[in-house]
């Protein structure tokens, strides 16, 4: 696929715009995950990994291996293999997540665990982070191999952090961070990281590739969970509070148990840790949050990791890749709009 | 731990006398998992893990490890990370596996899935498979890595064919050879072929290393299989026929299933395919399985495949682990007297 600079141009939106510089290299990677995905043995995986490729997403992590590579120079072919690790180590996450979750939709769609069962989740799960590490060793680069397996037992580290801390109190903000970093952040900045490990960047691009994605990270995530209490639920495809029914402890809901007073952390006791909730105590958690400026706290805490992320660009050559970078960032806040 | 000839002699079981002879590198082993299962950051992970390591077993797997790389001459230290590499996975998979069989008992004692709950069960087996993958990096080796990541791949496509192939009477002996293969047999293989190489074995040894794990996994889970139909209940801690009653399709019943008459073959996919089992049926299994002599053949079976593993050993040099491991093969089978 050609690249035209004035399709690029006209994408207006950050990730559209990567979306098009990178389309040959996002061809190749779509092509090695349809590859791999498939399972000459086991006719339930390709089931299950096509309901799932076909659900699409914006595949923001692959990108950002590609953009970290090809900023530094690096020509390929081993990025595509790295991007494709990536987007695995990704949709393996999502698979276990659902059946944790025990969720019921994805993007808008019945999750897999409600299409086939929990069985089918976990084992091809499974399936697919073998298949990234068998990916990832393709290269033959042992930096890499260790920054992506760090990666995995990071967010698996999360993920079960998340578990223990979710409806506890006492959860703080530095337990959210590390919570947000295992769920989030670590995928991003592994994905920019190896990138630039790939094309042999030098030390001081490589640890500002890894803060950029830490940051992009972190700044994502803090973002969704602000949209879960003042999105649109048309386009964040989730109704306005369902964090606070399933009494999970996101950032301002911490910010506000921190400032609550006896009345107030009775309240939060009874609806998040002993799971009482009754009619109005969305609109009172609200009011609570409006009260202490807890919305606005976290608006600030996400603004400032957007900053970070793009502080830590200007480490790297000047590029329009580096451009579109810096404007992903301001974009991934720019949804609280 | 000094190795006393006298102790090696006494110690009359096989796999007794592999960790009597591999004790101070069975003890690495132990050191590397009690420091890699633990977690700073997430509490429930040293709870869970410390319950399965607390359950003890054989620690087969890692002791073919130390077994292989010290018959090829190695002298460490990175077999003791391959070994802990092995029981890791292994350890991910029960894991995994008794989420997905919904298991209560495992080794005589409540599952983990039992005793927090599945979501733990998930995570805490992400965990350690992103663990092995962490130690399987570290001693730099690419081939090492190619042949465990290739395993971790063949155990979940095992997994997932075996959950597809479940309940269907059309799974045949082929099926099942792939299915053993992936749940028991590529663990083992990938166990003494790693030990090999990591101890730069020439490709002929390497070889007869992966035959006889193989060979050996395969032996094992016939076996296993077997004694669900005719062990004795104290020894092997089942009831006779869960198999059956779980509607799943192991050897004697496939070999019954194919030599079946109409008469039979309704019986089978009554009890089986339906999962319409009544009063006697598990009886009248045992006896449709006596007519047609499938118990036997499935043992003529077990004893062809300790064959295989005792012939691929002749390859490698003489040593007295030669001598243990092949002796470990003809053990493996002798559970079924």
């Amino acid at each position: 696929m050609s690249l035209d600079r004035a399709d690029v141009k006209a994408a207006t939106k950050p990730h559209e715009q990567l979306a098009l510089h990178l389309a040959s290299g996002m061809e190749a990677v779509n092509t090695v995950i349809a590859q791999r995905m498939a399972s000459e043995h086991a006719p339930r995986i390709p089931q299950v990994t096509a309901h799932l490729v076909g659900a699409g997403g914006k595949r923001l992590r692959p990108m950002l291996t590609l953009a970290a590579a090809e900023l530094c120079g690096y020509h390929g072919p081993y990025h595509v293999h790295l991007a494709a690790t990536v987007e695995f180590i990704h949709t393996a996450t999502l698979l276990h997540d659902d059946v944790v979750d025990e969720s019921a939709q994805r993007r808008g769609r019945p999750t897999a665990n409600l299409l086939w069962d929990n069985k089918s989740s976990v084992l091809v799960g499974d399936y697919l982070f073998a298949r990234a590490f068998q990916l990832m060793v393709e290269p033959g680069n042992l930096r890499v191999l260790e920054i992506l397996s760090n990666a995995a037992a990071t967010i698996a580290e999360g993920e079960v952090l998340q578990l223990t801390a979710a409806q506890d109190l006492r959860t703080d903000e530095a337990v959210y961070l590390k919570v947000v970093r295992g769920k989030t952040a670590a995928l991003f900045s592994a994905a920019t990281e190896a990138g630039g490990v790939i094309a042999e960047a030098d030390a001081t691009q490589v640890q500002a590739l890894y803060d950029y994605g830490d940051a992009l990270g972190i700044a994502f995530q803090i973002v969704d969970d602000l949209l879960d209490y003042e999105g649109d639920p048309k386009q964040t495809g989730k109704n306005i509070g369902d964090d606070f029914r399933e009494r999970k402890l996101t950032l301002p809901v911490i910010k506000a148990v921190a400032l609550a007073d006896t009345e107030e952390r009775a309240f939060w006791t009874r609806t998040i840790e002993k799971g009482d909730q009754r009619e109005g105590d969305l609109d009172h958690a609200m009011a609570l949050m409006q009260r202490h400026g807890t919305l606005d706290a976290t608006r600030i805490d996400a603004l400032g990791w957007a900053d970070r992320a793009k502080a830590a660009m200007q480490a790297l050559p000047d590029h329009p890749l580096r451009q579109m970078l810096t404007e992903l960032a301001d974009y991934v806040v720019a949804r609280l709009k």
